[in-house]
């Protein structure tokens, strides 16, 4: 009955709720942290509507911050990156020696952040194919996809046993999941599919599908994808231009889907613009590369974000 | 009194019936053919609301189409560029020898279209730098500035006798006017203001003084400023780097404002997406020059017009 790893979740949302819910329904020990919607979520329980067959967690260990969970030996943090300037303090009452941080969040950067801020502290990030999102406090709707991508920020034996053992948790629990050499290539990869369709779907106020109809959008949507190549290839991480091809099919593939950003954009709430863009813009330009059509993307978005957001 | 040139002006919008009405209104002989609300516009005559003084043209020479007009001296071609492949046909009955088509237009390589369809007929463009819009069919209001600037296609002592004259008569009627040496420099130096504020008010919904006041819009405005005087290089057009700050400044002056091609769109009319982009683009990469941002603008645009226009 696996690994006996005590998992906490930090934001309960599209993927904290599908996640650790697949986890905690596979018998793992997981403890949620719900910010918005507590009082109701602990009455109702978790309710993940799968594509893949519905569950509820009626028992689930729910908790409004991280001071009264035990502490962990693996964290999924899936907050919002806008939110991640709480997380050094939100990680302290649960962190023990050796517990594995896991970023399982969107965008570049973020481990390297957190780790200046909590030296020592084993990191890794995750990637997450999936299509989900959270209809209510506590109620998860799952509609495509779900396999989940590993990698360590630095590599450790310890730190690498006990990812591979999460690995094995996710897998034993229903959930495609795989570890990764290399934590850039990871993120880059990720990225090809989130600077195009999130930045877009926003600035054109439309889906996926209808940008993919359009020649010309569609023609923008690859031009964008072969800007992140070069971002990418600037850091030393090589994309082959197959993978491009296989994240239109894919997208070509999926049902008409909002990204998180559109989401985000269309409830006002904080975009993840400096995960997704500047810090990938960044990390180009120290490589040499001027992403032009990225950077007026981020442009767009950060005008976009000023109209409702002061 | 005057040259006693004749005048045909084509659509009488915010160009048309602001410049054919001063003409008019100063006693030149002036026929406008008028498309929407012909009825309407021939029983009230034609209204212009000048920041410079209200007048009202209760006996303007109204027609529906060229056919009833005269043969004219000068033709303002004050019609969108959307229209522009029925221009041919309703220029036949107007023309005699020697007409000056004059294209009050915005965008780039229309005279050298219209001038391969009608070989040997003497063509100029002209530049407006004005704020007016059409409030009602026959009701123009202009609320900001009115200079206008020609140029001629292919140089002759003729036409350039004509043009000047046609100058004289517009500064004799009230309106600043003058004539410039060079078409494509003419062309280029209003698409540094058009490509950026037409494009950008569209995708981001919103306004110049909105644009201007978020510094990421602003500094992408004055990016695609910079790659327009880039296409204006390869085209051997010099634009210097003052003249795209007296645009910033003159924006910055101005009344809130909707380019035409906002207006446009939120009409879900066709817009002047070829004149103000694809021809631009066009002519910068025969010179050798990629111009990401405006390419994007132009995709993106294609993509909100395909919304509403099938």
């Amino acid at each position: 009955m696996g690994n006996d790893l005590t998992y906490a979740v930090l934001g309960t949302g599209a993927l904290g709720g599908y996640y650790g819910g697949m986890l905690a329904r596979g018998g793992r020990r997981v403890c949620f942290q719900v910010r918005t919607g507590f009082e109701e979520v602990r009455k109702q329980g978790l309710v993940v509507e799968s594509c893949d067959g519905d569950f509820t967690l009626p028992r689930a260990e729910i908790h409004a911050d991280t001071s009264s969970m035990p502490k962990a030996d693996v964290v999924l943090v899936c907050l919002k990156t806008t939110a991640n300037h709480l997380l050094k303090e939100m990680l302290k009452p649960i962190l023990k020696e050796g517990t594995l941080v896991i970023l399982v969040q969107n965008g570049l950067l973020f481990e390297e952040e957190l780790s200046s801020e909590l030296p020592g502290v084993p990191i890794a990030g995750a990637s997450a194919f999936i299509c989900s999102f959270k209809v209510a406090p506590g109620h998860i709707k799952h509609c495509d996809f779900g396999h989940i991508s590993f990698a360590l920020l630095k590599n450790s034996e310890a730190a690498s046993s006990l990812l591979e053992k999460v690995k094995e948790d996710f897998i034993a629990c229903g959930v495609e999941a795989s570890v990764e050499a290399d934590l850039p290539t990871l993120r880059w990869r990720k990225l090809v599919w989130n600077i195009p369709y999130n930045g877009m779907t926003v600035v054109m106020d439309t889906s996926t599908d209808k940008l993919m109809q359009n020649p010309e959008s569609r023609k923008l949507i690859k031009d964008l994808m072969l800007e992140t190549q070069q971002g990418a290839a600037a850091c030393g991480v090589m994309i082959e231009n197959e993978f491009i091809e296989k994240m239109l099919t894919y997208t070509d593939s999926m049902v008409p889907y909002a990204p998180s950003m559109k989401l985000d954009y269309d409830a006002k709430r904080p975009m993840e613009i400096k995960g997704i863009y500047s810090n990938p813009l960044k990390a180009a330009i120290n490589g040499g590369a001027d992403l032009k059509k990225i950077r007026m993307l981020e442009q767009q978005l950060y005008f976009k974000q000023s109209e409702y957001l002061k």
